[in-house]
């Protein structure tokens, strides 16, 4: 893609948002069959945040971070800003003053697979980040990349308006065109965990409550009593 | 070794092993001869945990976490999970209704050469996890391991019942049968810390307290005054 | 270099070093021309320490620690003491007694480019260390090393009497005798910053703030209204 | 995206194909406003193949390879697999049998972002494959994924009928409809590699030849004679 | 464990060993319940050397290579050296002096969880290494370890005796007395993959040989015809 | 260092680097007191290149290969191209054109801390190179670096003139000034390898040649016969 930023995006519906905000990462992923999880290296830069929102996505060059300028113009309310890289990179693309900018733009949060600075600062600012890296590394203004097009972030597709959602637990991404259903399923799944925690701290097994053991048996599963009945020989 | 699962397993007293709870990481560590400390790349999910427990070891496949709901029968209180992996993998074998059902039984902790998620969750529970990531990665429940045979975790063997130590500076393990040994031996190491560090506060150099400058001389250092009277032709 | 310690090095103006640690680690490393950075692998034990100090360097063999002490007693209050290894390594060189000891003799901070522990004790002895691990690997105290030659730490050259400023953004280093420049320089961005920051927090856009649209549009970047604009046969 | 396997892809222009594999992975990138390439970690099981093709796509989960046989009846003569995972995954999905049976339904090559297997069988065979890793570490067919819907494989989307180029220097994709697009300006550029080569094989100057002299001045480079020249207080 | 040497260790029949050798890595590891494979990061130094031994296992410090010597002396013809570090290390622990002494004592190969170096002469000498890293560094002679203690090499537990596999898939490790299990095993699969491997070459597929067809629509497989047939609001 | 260009750099003995290329990496490496050796992350693109030459020092910005244009200017026959990066970044910052520039400059080798491209032609060429990663990522010309600075390549410090030694190995850096010194050591340690070696050959053991037993004892290595003689309780 030669060197574009596409100024509208479609989002998802803002209340759909805020609602898979609150039922995190970990549900939502699972609401959404297992994808969509960002890889693990991404760590928020302080504990504690909860945010979803629209991602508006960047694509920049390593050491280059002026293609976020042009994509904060772009951001609406609610929107949160999502950099991938052409080349592995930690350098620190985003800091104090960016996240000024953004946070007066109404920008929710910032997921990078480069590096971010000004950590200290941006947790007084609440401004919460989820990067690859912590690094002071300053960046130069040379070579454009793109603004709202498909991008890759820690190993995962993002499009433009997809829906984000960060927490400790770190970053998933939910389809635009999907959220909807995937929140319904989400809900379902946390309404069936409240008695399924229950039962379980009540000292009911995960064996009983899900049934496992007939089909534990079946896959081949054997008990033993002690280590001395292993039998050693059977490879 | 087939898929097996051992019902019983041997513990070391359960006064040595809150003894070397006390004593820490580091200094069981050393006691053991500098042995048994697994791979550092462990990290706690939140700090100022401090732990031991006798080891119930589970050999998991890449992705599934089906034995951990096994091994939990098996737990008595006092105990830590121990979980290796035939592969390396992040993914997020252990969330907060394990962790519920873990609790219930008396678990103390939880150590994993994989992923953990529901981290804010477990917080607040205060059931503490080591592990190599975290991770919302969810896990399937399809592929058959083992519990309570020797396992590797972060590169360390672990023998189901053998002490595991565990705090801010990492985790370690003490073979079972050695663990009197070793709480003595550790025990010794911190009686002499205190007058150590009080010396060392007092100003009093390690070279000094520790009698190292005849052996440096006898190693070949030499001391020269500034930068300019190094050799730089000596090789 | 045959094993050797250097007893006297320069060392910056202390009134320097100062003001670098109190305009930190990400403005110093840009007034510095974006040199000087230590790889971002590095960092702080705990979070909020903010130093600076002139280094007093060591090199190391894996695994051993024995040169600390060495070059405990050539410090002076206000250094660092900066590690560098002839190899990759993450053992534990550094823990209480020898924090009691550098403390004692007015050092402010260890880098490493090794690991560290006691981390629950050094952060209560509020003594900040930036290192590669946390591990609490025991150490030997067998091969010999350097001390205040020039080393490598964590992918930088430092020279001994060089100022070391770090926080919780990670280390950089400024050459002793560019510091004042250095100095200079940054104190001249941080003025500038402010009304950056304020301009930024009332909405203007970077874009506009640093006149980059001419720019942009001369490094040909294209906008266009929505995705079905992009022309995909563009290459 | 719910398991789904999709039957029918659109595809570019063999003979497109087949000039963008005589190009090389290099030129192919650069022609490509240098996108599109595949993270470095992808390397040749074995050194001198050149290939290009028609992606067919694969999304699988940790440890399991059943997609890959769904994914190989759906190619046609030309293709080239390419093997995304939900989560960092290094298992040996692809070996000799999966190859042979690759190979009699005309597929060209397996590009994948986890391990493979049987290594001297496949240079036997004289089918390349570009993994993340060798690894004979075994599958399971238990978790259903996905084909021929966009993936990321190794950092950069493919999407299914992308053209894939894999040399001794990597991997990069081409844009299905930026193809023809990609092949008219590699090509020029070839043409225009000869004569600069041999213009530097004659000892002429890419400073001289690419004319950066002023540039470089006006950018700031100084030259001086020496190191003694360097002004090492100038920051 | 205090540092101590094994001198006697009990090794699986001769005939099972060079079997097993024959097997090769990707056979005899899905022949032993997929169990025993070492972490693929261990590489051969050349490629084509196909080698089966008991293993003599060694724990060393890193940067110390001692313990090799005295292990090389407790060596029968036939075995093969394993070598693992009590901590992350690369640092060249084996060379071309310690292959000729090895040869000589009739060791066929060394798998080593740290560096190799003179993997020139080693290749030209035909002593295979599989290593975590070609490295020149030198290493010390100062820190005991053991031999023939069980021990942890690249991931797996390796037990004094056990038979050791390796080719160009890697190394995997086979209990000493589940071999001759592992063995019948590994072969009943090999004599079973001719005929598998001949239909698959004639163009039948493997959803078809291995009936897939029905279980994979059991597990929810869809197929749809085009990209344009897939519902992207499913979640 | 702002940017700057050093034209003039001393080289060690032409005679004195040569020999050193003889006696290869591994032994340079020892005789200069195992300090030296570049991180084993590099590695040669093709195996079997040997070769030593002055090191002509870069320093990069990630991404921008800039200052190889001026650096080649810069060199002399037999001279070594040593690119140093300010952040980790493995583009493709050197491909067949360079080369061809370089060769055609009497450049004998390229040691790189980032990628390199065009490997299959480097190969045909005969022109070595040993890099961090081989990587088709182009990269632009758009920030200075530096030439005939100090820099950090792999790890290590290399001063413009240093001699660069590499080979299968690896690369190691010899101080200019200390290059007879350790040319004597290496060929001193030479000379002694050759009848150690046959030592070796015929069988006598490293433990007699290099008398270690008593050693050994002293440290306090036991022998047991058998493992049901090891002591566990022991510590």
């Amino acid at each position: 893609m030669k060197p574009v930023a596409v100024r509208n995006i479609e989002r998802a519906d803002s209340s759909v948002i805020d609602k898979l905000a609150a039922l995190g990462v970990a549900t939502c992923h699972e609401a959404n069959d297992r994808q969509g999880l960002l890889r693990p290296y991404l760590r928020p830069i302080y504990a504690g945040a909860r945010v979803a929102g629209s991602a508006v996505t960047i694509l920049t060059q390593p050491g280059d971070n002026w293609m976020v300028h042009v994509a904060i113009e772009l951001c609406q309310p609610g929107d949160i800003l999502v950099v991938g890289c052409t080349a592995d990179n930690t350098d620190g693309m985003f800091g104090d003053l960016l996240a000024t900018s953004a946070q007066a733009n109404g920008v929710r949060a910032l997921i990078t697979d480069t590096g971010c600075r000004d950590v200290a600062d941006l947790k007084e600012m609440q401004f919460p980040v989820w990067s690859k890296r912590i690094s002071a590394k300053g960046t130069v203004k040379e070579t454009l990349g793109c603004v709202n097009i498909p991008i890759v972030c820690a190993g995962e597709i993002i499009n433009p308006g997809d829906v984000i959602v960060a927490d400790d637990d770190g970053v998933t991404c939910v389809p635009r065109l999907a959220a909807p259903a995937v929140l319904a399923a989400a809900e379902a799944r946390e309404a069936n965990e409240g008695e399924k925690r229950q039962q379980l701290a009540d000292g009911v097994l995960g064996l009983d409550m899900y049934q496992m053991r007939s089909r534990l048996e079946q896959a081949g599963l054997r008990y033993v009593d002690t280590q001395a009945d292993l039998d050693l020989s059977s490879g």
